[in-house]
Formats: structure tokens, C-alpha cells, sequence
């Protein structure tokens, strides 16, 4: 594991190059409590007193810790230096920034991208009073850029996590198959495959209670709940999103299944022509994905073409990235809302990882929803998931 | 658990009228990236998008959350008002708040105690642009005499679910006893006790990688380091640190053992001794603990008991409260160091939960450390473990 934390760390030097940004500072304490996202990209467990986590544009890496995490931190044979204090970290922290004197500070904040966002308002108050002692307050900015770049750009082995993460979601997905139908519950399916979870030992892509959420019928809460005793029914659609959890890495998938009726052959023609229209949307979106344009542009793709096909646009971004979470990274494949504020017009870069995931709805059977997810290549995007192009027939 | 939830709004209900404070608001996004730890007071699931939790002084409860979160919200039954939007949750929040016209907006940041920091510093920023808007952004105060007394401040509930961690965690420490020889390891013996809190469905207190802790002879890494292939010998001290979790709300606990040599009835004179110091120092400060003190005179009782006996002083603080984290809570019982700010001079209150855990070295033998937890009452403060008072024999 500290591979990866040397790979991201010269990664990050390479990227403070790129900006021309002097030194980057990760400010954390007690971060089992509140945990900064960034801090798993420096570390590989958690600190109990406040502690600093320095990279520079000169390629030094520094941590500053309370003298109890100091071997863990030490063993990591990551850090060019490691120093500690039992009383407190203001000397410490003054005299290394003092020696380094760099143009700029950039800590872990953004209003726009929470991925960004992992300094606390009160820790950005103390560190403002440390460095007024020394006049560099002003030299504070925002570390956006850099984190922003170090998430989306994937390293060999992040893409080897990811995709074992992607490769076991499928696994169990064609396991599920079997075990659906008619008046089993969301409930039961759920269990079925969180058995399966623990049987492999894999960990979930995100909260437990909604993974896998699992919807069956046009009545669902539609996302983001918890699977309930509805029952499958002969006529419904049935949608999962689901994803694992490998070395930290996860994966982020959406399937579609429809519940045949007795003597039904297939599935009734509008709810073929909606699967079909999805299967469209994703494959307008995959084509359109690529270096140097913006995320807005390839939604818009995948919304105007399901809006011209007659169908509701769909309430959220088409696609997100993916990573040590399951919306990681601040570039979206999102429309211009309020909420998303300036990520949908990032510019998409290679190593980018994102889902396609446009949704609609079909009145009295459920809404059909397939997540795919991709890779951003040097001129185009490739699926790394094995793309759903038929509807799943129970 | 929705239970738990109405009882600690209630709480919060209470302490606004306490303190004379119009709102607090608790705003969130992603909580699955960055986690506010007030969080798990309001709901019991994770948010997706900017989610705001609005709790006044008269007693209204207000939730403001992204559309996909509203029926995980709604079926809490706790908020008096759930409202929920798709692109932009401004215009519900300014409204709400203009129509609410507060002295004062609690949010939930502080310089010095972590538990009380959950907003992020963009979050920060963000709020103060909204309320910009509508003439707020003075209104902005830290929550934390709010959230510190709303967590130091235990309801039956949550005595019940730290009363049942502590169980489960001395009966796996009695069983690890008998497991315990010469030539285990502390990787093997931790094993054990990892197997143990799996087979009884708990979680535990802290992270995985040290919980238990286990150090055992003179050259341990002393504290918050992983179990190592450092095997027991006859002659040594080892000492754990272990806890779990039980619904949420977790124990921290240290037992100290002495591994003796062949022909050895008991464990030499100067283990006995400090181990006996231990006992004695965390007598007289649970004596020392009630309402009304600081925790800075806690502190001092026990650490200047231990210098006057001839031993170093503990490098850390004698007590910490205990309740969803294994460090919870503001007020501290330790010493006026940098590092722990104003904590230690945090007025003690009945319902507070505490450790006592001195720790002492003795020359080529290990560790002697002893960790309880206590609760204080309305007079003083009782013991919620069962108290070491002999070393356990090996």
C-alpha cells in the first residue's frame, strides 16, 4: 500500500510543477473523528493530534506528527522527513514553513468541491493564527487544482484496484440473476448479495444500508434508499446500483432487469424502447467523452437525446468520477445547476474515471437505469465495465 | 436508533434555551467524504447533496435536503419539516432562514476542539456568500458550547450502549487471558480478539489496524502503533488497549499483565510497585472527578502522584470522554499543553463520561498502564468498568 502512497506523492510533486504551486499543506487532527479524503492519499491510518503533511514543488515530503503516530508514519519509508512534538505542533510547523518560505500554501479547501473541501473551518482559523506569526497568511490558497488532478489522473495500480473492484461487481450481478423473481423482496435480494460481499471479503463502494439499493415496480423511492419488503412482480422493472470495494478502490454500476410476465417471451415494447433508449444515450455520451472539453457537454448529449426521444430529464448528472469513493474527483458530467456549481465545466483530462448513468422512467413498470463505467484515454473514452446492452430477463 | 435521534434533538431543543442561542445549523454534503460527526445525532444515514439541519431555540426542526435523500429523511419522523429540492438548496435555505430571522447561527466549527468541527472551511465560505444575501452572515457564532454539551451530556440510551461495550469488552479481555503464553505473539493475540469481536457481531472502538493494541517488554513502540511479531516473554509487562462498539457507542479500556518467569509466584517488586502507583493515581483522581472542577485539577492529581513516586510523566492526558468516538467530547482531563487549547479547562458536568489512564515504564520490563472509564454524577464520579486493581498473572 505505501507503493501507491509513493506513486500519488510524486505524483503530486509533478503536479505542484504543473501549477507552479511552491508547497502543499494537509492540515488534519483526530481524523478517525473528522477525516480529510486527501489524508488517504498521504498516509494509511489515522492520526490522533494535529498534524501536517507537507509536499513541495522541490520534491520534498514532510510530516509533522504527535509523537505516538510517529513509527506508524515512519515506517511508511515514504516521508523524506518525519518529525514530532509531544506538546504541541506550532514550533514545528512555524520553522519548517519558515525555512521553506514558498510563494504559496495551498490547503484542502473548496466551496465548490467537496472532494477539495477536507480542511475544517477551525483548523483553517488555527493555521491563519500560526502563520500570521511568521507573515505568511496571505500566502494561503486553495489546493483545488492540485487535488483535483491527483484524484482524476489514476495510476497503474489505481486502475488495477478499479478494475478488480468493477470485475467482482459483475461477478455477483450475474450471481443475483439467478436468484431473482417473482415475490422475492428488495430486502432478500439485497441480502443475497451482501452474503455474497462478505463470502469474498470485499468491502462496499459506499453506505451499507443502500448497498445495493435495490428497486423494484414504478412505486420505488427511485435512489438513495435503503431496499425494502416490496416484493418483485411479474410486468415490473427491477433496478440495482451497486459496487465493491477492493484496496480502497471501488467500483459504481447500475443494472436493469425486467420480470416477465407468464407466457411473455420479452419485455412489452415501451419498456424495450426506453432500455434501448438508455443503451443509446450511454453510447452518444461514451463517443462524445474526451480530453479538453467540458463535462456539461457530454450530459447534454445524453439529456437532449432521451428529451427528444419523449422522456422526463433525468434529476442528476449523467456521470461523476470514480476512485477511493464512489463520486470522487471534482470534474462532472453534469448540466449547469446551482448544486454542481463550476464541475460540470472542468476540462476532462486522460486518466479521468467516470460512470454513465442516465435514467427514465417507464409509468407503471419502474424506472430503467444501466451505470456503466469508463476510462478517459488519450482520444476518446473506453468502457471499463462489460456495457450492459440488453435488458436482463428473469 | 430514530429513538436516539429524538432524544438528543430534544437535548439540543434544551441547550439553545440554555444558552440563549436562537439556531444551530448543521450543513453538510457528501457525508460520505467528509463526515461531520454531529451528523450521526440528526440522522442515521449518509446525505448525497448540500443538506441543511435546522434546530431552534422554540423547537422547530427543520431539514433542507437533496430531493434523492427525502424519503431516508422523511421516515425518521423526528423533523417537524423536511423540504427538498433538485438543483439548488439557496432559495430553501435563505427563505427558511429569513423566515426563522435569528440573534445568532450556531454552525459547527471550533479552533480547538475537533469534535465541534465538522463544517468544512468551502462549506464556511458558501454559507457566508448565501447569507450575504440576506444580510445573516453576522449572525454566524461556533456551536460548540452547543455540541459539547449535547455530547457530553449522556441520555439513558446512550449510558445503556456504552454500559454494554464495556461488558463485552472485559469478557473478551478475560478470554484473551487464557490465550496468553510465551512465545505468542502480539499479532497472534490480537488475532484472537479481532476473531472474538467478529464472532460476537460488534464493531470496534477504534482503527482496525490497533484495535486491540498490544505491546509486550521494554521495546514497544509504547502506544497507537499496529500489533507486531514481538513474541511474550517470561518477565515482561504487556498491556492492551481495546474497545468496542456497541449501536454506535464504544468502550476504551486497558488491562496490564505480567508474564512470569519460571518459578516466579509474583511479578518483581518494581512491577508490583508501579503497578500499584497506577492504581492509586487513578483512585485519587476519579476521587477528584465531579461537577463544577476543571479537568486540568483531574489531571494534575494523578500526574503529580506519579512524579512524586519517582516515575516520568505520562506523555498525554489522563482522560478523555468516551461516547460515539473512543475520543469524544470537548472536555479534558489533561494538562495545559499547547496541543489540548482550552479542553482542559472545560467545566466538568454530571453525565460525562470519562477514562483515567496513567501510564508508567518500567526499565526492561514494559509498560504499566491502566485505562477505566467513569461517569460523573451529580456528586462525583463512579466507576462504569470493573476496575483493575491486581496485575493479571501469566
Amino acid at each position: 500500500m505505501s507503493n501507491l502512497i509513493k506513486e500519488k506523492i510524486n505524483q503530486a510533486i509533478q503536479i505542484l510543477q504543473e501549477e507552479d504551486i511552491d508547497c502543499w499543506l494537509t492540515l488534519v487532527r483526530e481524523s478517525g473523528i473528522v477525516h480529510d479524503p486527501m489524508l488517504d492519499f498521504l498516509i494509511e491510518a489515522d492520526v490522533t493530534w494535529l498534524s501536517a503533511f507537507i509536499i513541495t514543488r522541490t520534491g520534498e515530503s514532510i510530516a509533522l506528527v504527535g509523537q505516538m503516530d510517529r513509527a506508524t508514519i515512519e515506517e511508511l519509508g515514504v516521508y523524506s522527513s518525519v518529525l514530532s512534538y509531544v506538546q504541541g505542533i506550532k514550533k514545528l510547523l512555524l520553522s519548517t514553513l519558515q525555512r521553506l518560505n514558498p510563494r504559496q500554501i495551498a490547503v484542502n479547501f473548496s466551496e465548490e468541491s467537496e472532494i477539495c473541501d477536507g480542511l475544517t473551518h477551525g483548523l483553517y482559523l488555527k493555521l491563519v493564527d500560526y502563520l500570521k506569526e511568521i507573515n505568511l497568511e496571505k500566502k494561503i490558497i486553495s489546493a483545488q487544482k492540485v487535488i483535483s488532478r491527483l484524484r482524476a489522473r489514476k495510476t497503474p495500480t489505481e486502475m488495477d484496484r478499479i478494475k478488480r473492484a468493477i470485475v467482482q461487481t459483475e461477478e455477483i450481478f450475474s450471481l443475483v440473476t439467478d436468484f431473482i423473481k417473482p415475490g422475492r423482496t428488495e430486502r432478500e435480494i439485497a441480502d443475497f448479495m451482501i452474503a455474497e460481499v462478505h463470502r469474498r471479503g470485499l468491502g462496499f463502494a459506499w453506505e451499507r444500508s443502500h448497498c445495493p439499493a435495490v428497486f423494484t415496480g414504478p412505486e420505488t423511492a427511485e435512489a438513495h434508499y435503503r431496499p425494502t419488503d416490496r416484493r418483485v412482480e411479474p410486468g415490473h422493472i427491477l433496478n440495482m446500483d451497486f459496487g465493491v470495494e477492493v484496496d480502497g478502490y471501488v467500483s459504481d454500476l447500475q443494472r436493469t432487469f425486467y420480470i416477465r410476465r407468464p407466457g411473455e417471451e420479452a419485455a412489452p415494447p415501451e419498456v424495450s424502447r426506453g432500455f434501448q433508449a438508455i443503451v443509446t444515450a450511454i453510447e452518444l455520451a461514451r463517443r462524445k467523452l474526451k480530453p479538453g472539453i467540458q463535462g456539461v457537454e457530454v450530459d447534454r448529449v445524453a439529456r437532449e437525446y432521451l428529451v427528444s426521444q419523449g422522456y422526463e430529464e433525468f434529476p442528476h448528472a449523467l456521470g461523476h468520477q470514480v476512485g477511493r469513493f464512489a463520486h470522487d474527483g471534482t470534474a462532472l458530467l453534469g448540466p449547469a445547476w446551482e448544486k454542481y456549481a463550476g464541475k460540470p465545466f472542468e476540462v476532462i483530462e486522460p486518466q479521468m474515471v467516470f460512470t454513465l448513468e442516465p435514467r427514465l422512467k417507464i409509468e407503471k413498470r419502474g424506472i430503467v437505469t444501466i451505470e456503466e463505467m469508463v476510462v478517459v484515454t488519450p482520444d476518446g473514452a473506453e468502457f471499463l465495465s462489460t456495457p450492459q446492452k440488453e435488458l436482463i430477463l428473469i
